[in-house]
């Protein structure tokens, strides 16, 4: 069979993140970005499904809304986005499959083929999976400990015609763990709307802050609707729900809506119903401040291990939120390569830094995730890793 | 606000189907695809919800893979593609959202600005929403009482350049009704192969046939590989689940996984978990048959109300299953007016027949669902749209 794909389809990516190499469960994974799954809610979502079932089950199961159900909407206005300072109405809510579906929308609907996508160097490699398909150029902007670097950013929409979005990740951005500091999120609302570039903030892990308070949603410094906020539940309640949103502007809302409309029509139905009844039946702050307890030990841990187990030569952020660690070894390691070795040998996973670079070939950096390994798996597996590592120096 | 949307943003469309004017209780619908959900197995998923949760919750609210759980493909395999004759494993399934995720990314894997799709004449409005982004241009094949004329398809094969696919609904057809011969389709599997074309065999009705048995799919004819079907659970189960699969040759299914994991990631954890569960502890077959009895009365209703109210000079389709009807006027009536006209005056609505249309203006089509509207409604609505309808003749 001689089958004729698109170029779209040529462009399509695997996943670096979703490899059955990181499956094996002798493997001690600081590869996956999943959530602990012991701390989901199971006890308390097994009266609300029965409650859902019992006494609206069959709106519960049948079609609904591509903008997603009122209430919820209207839950996630009241509670996630006032919680980043973003006063805004559920006309303004629309739900994605997480927020990935958010992020594949935004290509979609921004991206002709060769157009310019500005983000931060490095960022998440599964935008640049959703991304890819559409063909965009990118302009990457360095950051340092507070953030995306505003002057460079400024410097890369003066200079680059055809900039399309600027993707951003300010709060404990995957993979460096950076946290954009409130004056450059006030500074890039300015910018957007200066250039008239929308802005999207993607922001799965802005409620997992480790120290103080969430910060202020980029969203919440926008006065003219240049920036388009994606949440999602995946990491503070249950991913498997596929239940993320996005807040825009109508104008720009509309068009999302209609892109899932034609894709994947809605949200589950039942899922929807069932994240409604945990936000009015259950305090979803509570169990957000339970969780932010166990990741920080996990945060801790990882951050003390690196100290003591790997060559003092090695940099590494420190982050005050979300799953990751962003590690640098010298010049002449391979992440690529040593993650075969830590596998085989050492029976421990990371992802090599190369998938979170759009363009640039950097082999000498990784992506620690702290979220799905104990404090013992931690200790044990930096151990066996920092062994390995002290090979190499 | 000037924002630069790219020219696939341009062409996204309102679905005909989701128009607000169809939500109003006081009137009678015949627009809704929409399952009866009085049908739903609400009683049977009560104790499997419960049991899922109590015994298995921490993985059935986690990540999961974005191919579908290895259980719920394999109950498509034996129960759903062994139904419609196809011989067929796991690894050649794959879940989408619905059959619509698996119909929007058939076009983004296939087909490039300008390339062509071809499809029956008329045909289902979602697809044209799904191809519109991507830019298609459309050669469409007249039907008959057995579906797409095969003599027209083979002339459009061979005077057609860049022709990327063959989107055909070959049981219960949307919006005709119409179930196409087994010898065509299995003409079809020859002409996908000898012009080395893919056929999307878009198949939610397969099932909900009203005499004898479902029609072998014409992916049971396919020997090398050529024809994509797309199955769901949205007609026979539950459509809040959003549940459908694609089953494909390999080398094509791993681009329909990719082109989700760059998406919508994956499908719903808990929704999969509850329909593995359904179909291993009850029988979905039992469950179709039910409801197949159900929707026979709807459609033989219809049938005979069209019969009685209806001016003797409209033409209407015969269904042997699915949800529709679809009716041809006198050519001076445009049925994009005489549904305003409905709506107003006669409480009751239908979808004009323009949006089935891939590029032809033909203006004097309607189609009626009866899925979502019982027997009562059914008489009092067609008695009512035939009154307006004797005004015009």
């Amino acid at each position: 069979m001689n089958i004729r794909f698109s170029n779209r389809a040529l462009r399509l990516k695997k996943s670096a993140i979703r490899n059955k190499l990181f499956d094996n469960p002798e493997i001690i994974t600081f590869a996956a970005g999943k959530p602990e799954q012991s701390i989901f809610p199971i006890d308390k979502l097994l009266p609300l499904a029965e409650q859902i079932i019992k006494e609206n089950g069959k709106n519960a199961f049948q079609y609904s809304s591509s903008e997603g159900l009122p209430k919820l909407r209207e839950l996630i206005v009241s509670q996630r986005m006032k919680a980043c300072h973003v006063d805004t109405t559920a006309d303004n809510i629309a739900l994605t499959s997480g927020s990935q579906e958010g992020i594949e929308i935004a290509a979609k609907i921004f991206v002709n083929e060769g157009d310019t996508i500005i983000c931060e160097r490095p960022s998440y490699t599964g935008a640049f999976g959703a991304f890819a398909p559409y063909d965009p150029k990118y302009v990457t902007i360095p950051m340092d400990e507070n953030g995306m670097k505003m002057d460079d950013l400024e410097n890369a929409l003066k200079e680059n015609k055809n900039v399309k979005m600027i993707y951003t990740i300010p709060d404990s951005q995957n993979p460096t763990g950076i946290t954009m500091s409130d004056e450059r999120r006030q500074r890039l609302a300015e910018l957007a709307a200066q250039y008239c570039v929308p802005v999207i903030e993607d922001s799965p892990y802005g409620d997992l802050i480790y120290e103080g308070e969430r910060h202020p949603a980029v969203k919440s410094f926008d006065k003219e609707g240049w920036v388009i906020m994606l949440g999602s539940f995946s990491k503070t309640f249950c991913p498997g729900l596929r239940l993320g949103w996005v807040c825009a502007d109508e104008s720009i809302l509309e068009k999302f809506v209609l892109a899932k409309q034609s894709s994947s029509l809605q949200c589950g139905t039942f899922d929807q119903y069932l994240a409604a009844a945990f936000l009015t039946q259950n305090s979803l702050e509570d169990h957000i401040d339970e969780i932010r307890n166990i990741y920080r030990v996990r945060r801790d841990t990882t951050l003390e291990c690196i100290k003591e187990y790997f060559p003092k030569e090695i940099k590494y952020t420190k982050p005050s939120g979300g799953f990751f660690v962003w590690l640098e070894l010298k010049e002449d390691i391979d992440t690529a390569e040593l993650v075969l070795e830590a596998a085989k040998d050492s029976k421990v996973v990371f992802i090599p830094g190369k998938y979170f670079f759009a363009h640039e070939d950097y082999d000498n950096f990784l992506r620690l995730s702290y979220s799905f390994v104990n404090e013992e798996q931690i200790r044990e597996g930096l151990r066996r890793l920092g062994e390995l590592l002290h090979k190499k120096y």
